[in-house]
């Protein structure tokens, strides 16, 4: 289940940086603590569902696409997961 | 940002009547507390990530999916409440 955690923060260091956002401009965008989205991006903190919306609006996508982000990344892990058991095998 | 919360809600509630679910049901299959159930339906609880996920993976919906078909509720209700708006002005 962590692996869920661990992408969202992935997808947001991407998306904040497909902007050229640093993480205070994020932060002060979203209502949230600069440290707290350090945090997120790390997959050291799980979001709830209002933190999702408010990340959601501060970079311009809906949730549903912010979590669609989230679920390709956890997914291309989750193959190379397998491809490097398969090779150490 | 509570109208997210109360259409996820929804949401659960659409997707667990869909498959003939009692609470009890949805909340063994996803490993949470039948009383929680209760209260994410009547949008008094707000959901983690991780809780997410457990429902998504219980109801056999991927997250995004949840999450679009909880934006088109909210957005269905935003609306509707435009239209109530125009017609009490």
């Amino acid at each position: 289940m962590n692996q869920i955690v661990s992408s969202f923060g992935t997808t947001v260091r991407q998306l904040r940086e497909s902007q050229g956002w640093s993480q205070e401009v994020l932060a002060e965008r979203a209502d949230l603590n600069r440290s707290y989205i350090g945090e997120l991006e790390r997959g050291q903190a799980i979001p709830s569902l209002l933190t999702l919306k408010k990340i959601s609006n501060a970079l311009g996508v809906s949730l549903s696409n912010l979590l669609a982000h989230t679920e390709r990344i956890a997914q291309t892990r989750l193959v190379r997961g397998i491809e490097l058991t398969a090779i150490a095998c």
